[in-house]
């Protein structure tokens, strides 16, 4: 599977960056139009949607454009959501708002969002008109869902919301993870590859289902020692408790608690980054171990993947298969 | 001309309100994608779509959603670039990141701007594929014109530069509204209409006049005495000069001065607004008056409405013509 991903990644960046180009006299501009796309990524959305287009017969490089521009939409996600969560860096290097400003970082974003529809309208040279307009109404989706998710998170963040249950939880990883990095990109590539409805929605399901597991598993790795990202540069130990993110896992501790040793754990949850200790970091987590609270994510992700790998009935026996079972796999083996 | 436009704006505003219903459970999300477009506006960029379809024997019926869409954009726009400017207010209201923050802000203008693309590809129901692709290329000029004009403002503002002559102005006033508010509103009707690429070009050369001289006696009325918007909501007199913005008038003013008065107005410009007390600002715009900055703007202006109006021979005398003409007329002697 890492074979196959790697050879696609040039593949895929090739086409994004050919709709970055630098534009005279705004050529500072669109120099930070390429700042995020330029700063890695496994490429995982794009190479879903390639995959799906091959798994059910289809040519991949008909997809191409239509997987590049997901790994766009994703560099303008991240780069307005880093302004809205207050982060500080991204793959290793400060966020654009810390490096440029909000103003320039939220203009920046706007480039990058009208690209992505940019990428989607010309892939009339590719799709014909029909399948044009067809993968736009797929996409809008996704983008709905994303700012709907977007829209939940930095309620609950703001109002300080954490009377949360699993409900809860699922509705807004539903659409910020499951659509957005599963779903969707599965979906897309598998209906450019002429698949039928019951194809279709059997790898969205299995694409949905990973793609939570996947968050899941990550969440479980950010409060775990060693963790390093794809570039292997260290990630904070507990960097989601220092923000207070509302994870599987804290959902589940907060249910599990009463009386003051759960309000004690929402007042450290609260708290601004920088005032939150080491020590308070590491009395949450391990909570979160004594409370069974990642035993029980950890349990979840597995289900979700067992399911998520039960609709890819929907495919013949071959290697697209084998490669989404992989992935799969790896999705919840993974240590970065 | 002004019986034409309110019969249409209710018919505008209908379809552009048909694109952001209320959605559960993001209730109060769809609520607050209505700001905006609730707010008011002339709604005179949708009504030049109109208009020119109708001039080139179209049914602007046909053109009704692109026109609904370029006041969605422009709503989009407008939740950003206050974001961007640090503007307090917005038709009478505070801006929208003042009363719900900057992160819900963003997020709420990228939901405008999915909303303007999906009305563009809700298209193919009124306009058929090819003319629905057709559209979309044309509305990406404006698109990438409004990031680019907006990159090169705030570069302008966060870089603190005055070194600036009338090319500067015109480059960054020809995207940021000469092709905003007049050329693509009016190419894109004309094309929907099926004009020829003679025509289409002649109004869009018109359109593109016409907003500069809006920009400018816009500009020229900010430091008017009794300035008031549509609504009836008085502005701050010299509200540019607080906000420091490159106006016509204050390049011309800037290169008409040397030595100590030069380097004084620069202060005057660069300071935060309220530290700029009513006696600089009323300094800024007598200097402006003697030095014959403001007869220049104006005299710009009407040059302007005069080359925009030429560009209509493109058009058979008739009702339609006799609007536009109206409208070139109001925009300079408008009084609000």
């Amino acid at each position: 599977m890492m074979d196959e991903l790697k050879k696609w990644i040039p593949i895929i960046d090739r086409e994004m960056f050919s709709f970055l180009p630098e534009k005279e006299p705004y050529k500072e501009f669109y120099e930070l139009l390429k700042d995020y796309p330029s700063r890695g990524g496994k490429r995982l959305r794009p190479f879903l949607c390639l995959l799906a287009c091959k798994a059910v017969g289809g040519d991949p490089m008909k997809a191409l454009r239509t997987a590049a521009s997901i790994e766009m939409f994703q560099s303008f996600a991240l780069v307005h959501d880093d302004i809205e969560d207050g982060s500080e860096m991204r793959r290793g290097k400060p966020c654009l708002h810390r490096t440029h400003g909000v103003p320039i970082a939220v203009n920046v974003g706007d480039g990058l969002l009208i690209t992505v529809f940019k990428m989607l309208s010309k892939n009339r040279e590719l799709l014909g008109d029909d399948m044009t307009l067809k993968v736009m109404d797929k996409m809008f989706e996704l983008y709905y869902k994303t700012v709907e998710g977007q829209s939940l998170d930095i309620y609950w963040v703001e109002k300080n919301v954490w009377s949360l249950n699993e409900n809860d939880y699922f509705r807004m990883v539903t659409g910020k993870t499951g659509y957005y990095s599963g779903r969707s990109p599965i979906e897309v590539g598998a209906m450019i590859g002429g698949a039928d409805e019951k194809t279709l929605k059997g790898l969205g399901a299995f694409g949905e289902k990973i793609a939570i597991a996947f968050q899941i598993q990550d969440d479980i790795l950010n409060i775990e020692r060693e963790e390093k990202d794809e570039h292997g540069y260290g990630k904070e130990k507990g960097g989601d408790i220092l923000e207070g993110k509302r994870t599987l896992m804290i959902i589940h501790l907060l249910n599990s608690l009463s009386g003051e040793e759960k309000k004690m754990v929402k007042i450290i949850l609260s708290k601004d980054r920088n005032q939150v200790t080491q020590s308070e970091v590491e009395h949450v987590i391990s909570l979160m171990e004594s409370k069974g609270s990642v035993e029980h994510a950890r349990k979840i992700s597995e289900k979700l993947v067992k399911e998520g790998k039960e609709h890819l009935n929907v495919l013949p026996d071959g290697k697209s298969k084998k490669i989404f079972l992989e992935i799969a796999d790896f999705l919840i083996k993974r240590k970065y």
